[in-house]
């Protein structure tokens, strides 16, 4: 056993950064005996100077450019500045210099990670990215090496922080999604520009890298059909309540004989379910192989050091290795055998509807719109009639049977073109996880 | 790339065997894909040449002797037949042959598994037991590779499926626990001798393969205090329901500067915890670490096909390394680096406790009791007195602040001797996951 250390190169000091110098100081000694040797930070690069930061960086070399790392004597550079064109071309010169790569990089690995794994490929190198998808949930190790036995059926998953912790204020406060997200705002739980967070493309990036590890696919981001939280209203997630339900933004894949479907969106999900139940900051991921049936995994999706344990997670997996060519592949099939399958569109892929009407408070209204439904063939599963209080409108909310898109949306055309229906609606999607 | 399958051998055709035969068949596009070669059983062993099986055995030479296997032309032996001495003979005969070996055998690993696990670091063979804990989820890849970047504090599961499902049918139904076993015993979620479930036995063999990675100790079955299920009465889980609590039974793994403490019990736990809402047949494990804090995972525990999901993952593991040495340690950490570590006698455990009374309707109980418990610096965080119904006593329940074992009981033999405590009483101990 070789116990030379392994060297480390940080591109990127910011929060998870820190996390990464700080967790690999606190616990060098555990981290050493598991990975046989030390693993040391010995190269860091900063964008300022003398910024303030919690972690220690006394015998680290300190640059001012992250190309000075990737040139730096190191064994693997950990690129942890963000954003997919500066940490591309890193990536690039770190394995062109045969250096190992650990990124929590989602955006980078779900639209330009094909290449850059074909490339670490190539060279015999890792790029590893656990800590790309739900921080400090092993998910990616879980997908790529613990449930490899089982055609993954379906995943679902709390993937984004920032939306499930307004999503669970709006549900705690009854408070409107603007007032959640300025709360989250002046928390910082939410950025100044949201909607990263809120339209659900941070929760797609993740998405792309868990369907394509379940499925054996290429990563495919641009199959990913987003909708954002804006349109989940409070009387929403009250209604769903009543009926049974929490309101979650789900990051979903599912994969049958029709082909893949990925799909962020705010969903309701029974009550019951672990799902329903993971609140405030916490990610939760939910996997159904073939073998095993449904698994759940639930723990931190952000901060400094749930991230640092993946990426020293990874770390680890390479210092292990003492310079072999990876075992696992990155995407958990072998390059060869990763298979691009049909991809479902939004309009075809089948799920249960969630239907809030607002209508004017009359005879007939119920005839006219459970008419609709049965020419449709979607049957009523569930149905809550809320009359008039200081207005004369009532609300009606239903649960749908499963139903594709467009024919759920073509039966919507036809009741939103009822008299007495008004503008005011909710159409969501509900998942049963049967 | 090697294209060479890797052949494995059955010893033992029960429910797991007939599992790894039937997802190794009905996934092996898949399980090629992501191993990088095709996996096949070429032998088997069984007791009774005609039982009744389900799984195909077209092309697999049936032996009469799990010797037969062993001594086969396979890669891997998977030991699938149980008890500590024939299979510990098996294993050993298997990796002097050169021969991997994957078990599900969670009491032989638990009580025998240092000499095994030394035996196959010297030949450089995998020896892998992932089905021996919590079946169908992966939880011991996530100690052993997924949450390494941690020192980790404690651990608590659910990992007792018979247990878990005696305790939700007495939550839900009112049931004694005689009554609720000789239910599960029907319908054949428990044994006709089920000691080994209730009593904590097999929980104890699996907490000590958990704490042994999560720690870095040497396997120490011996360490494990066990209380078993017989003590909770159908009366505590409904006085522990209006406190706040479900009684589960769990096993518990901490470290501290005092030591490791190893112990399988019932234990009150906060109603909104996850672990609280894990019922039936399914296992969860709590793991907390230092730098991703806390983490649950949630999965199916026994059963044919989600414990041959572990199974066939090590498998994959060992096809993955095409005949090189395993990369991680069995156990997490290299053997040069496991250091026992001391440990904690049940009496010095330091937990809150769950306190159920039945003493006489007369004024000054309560002073007395109270005075006892506030004389040995024991806080009452809630109390619970139910007046007499049909008879004249009254029954109490508290939920004592943190204290060690061997204080609790010295208070509690003061509280029993008083007079008008009467000899129904139980004793819990509670777990917060704060």
């Amino acid at each position: 056993m070789s116990v030379s250390p392994l060297k480390v190169g940080i591109v990127g000091l910011g929060t998870v950064g820190q996390g990464v110098v700080r967790v690999l100081a606190k616990n060098a000694d555990v981290i050493a005996a598991r990975a046989g040797r030390p693993i040391v930070v010995t190269d860091v690069s900063v964008r300022t100077a003398n910024a303030k930061r919690d972690c220690v960086l006394d015998g680290i070399r300190v640059h001012a450019t992250p190309e000075a790392v990737v040139a730096a004597d190191v064994d693997v550079v950990c690129e942890l500045i963000g954003g997919t064109e500066l940490a591309h071309d890193l990536i690039l010169a770190a394995l062109a210099g045969g250096k190992s790569v650990v990124t929590a990089n989602k955006a980078l690995i779900a639209e330009r990670g094909n290449a850059l794994i074909a490339e670490a490929n190539a060279r015999g190198l890792s790029l590893a990215f656990e800590a790309a998808v739900a921080g400090g949930i092993p998910i990616i190790k879980v997908l790529r090496e613990g449930l490899t036995a089982n055609a993954i059926d379906s995943l679902a998953g709390i993937i984004n922080g920032t939306s499930n912790y307004i999503l669970t204020q709006m549900t705690a406060k009854g408070q409107s999604f603007a007032d959640a997200l300025a709360d989250a705002q002046k928390l910082g739980y939410a950025e100044a520009d949201p909607t990263f967070d809120v339209e659900g493309i941070d929760a797609a990036h993740k998405l792309t890298i868990l369907a394509s590890i379940a499925f054996g696919t290429p990563l495919n981001f641009a199959a990913v059909a987003t909708e954002g939280l804006s349109k989940v209203h409070s009387q929403d997630i009250q209604l769903a309540r009543e009926l049974g339900y929490r309101i979650k933004s789900l990051g979903i894949a599912k994969r049958s004989e029709h082909g893949v479907e990925l799909r962020v969106h705010p969903t309701l999900v029974p009550d019951e379910h672990l799902l329903a139940k993971t609140d405030g900051a916490l990610n939760a991921v939910r996997v159904h192989g073939n073998a095993v049936g449904q698994t759940v995994y639930v723990g931190r999706g952000a901060g400094g050091e749930p991230t640092a344990s993946a990426v020293v997670a990874d770390l680890i997996d390479i210092a292990r290795l003492n310079g072999a060519k990876p075992v696992v592949p990155a995407l958990g099939f072998t390059a060869a055998a990763l298979a691009t399958q049909p991809s479902l569109s939004i309009e075809a892929v089948e799920s249960a509807y969630y239907l809030r009407l607002t209508v004017a408070d009359e005879p007939g209204v119920l005839r006219a719109l459970t008419s609709i439904l049965a020419e449709a063939d979607i049957s009523i599963e569930a149905i809550l009639q809320k009359e008039p209080e200081d207005f004369d409108d009532a609300r009606i909310a239903i649960i749908t049977s499963v139903i594709s898109g467009s024919r759920f949306d073509a039966a919507l055309e036809r009741i939103r073109a009822l008299p007495f229906v008004r503008a005011d609606m909710s159409r969501l999607r509900v998942e049963h996880f049967e």
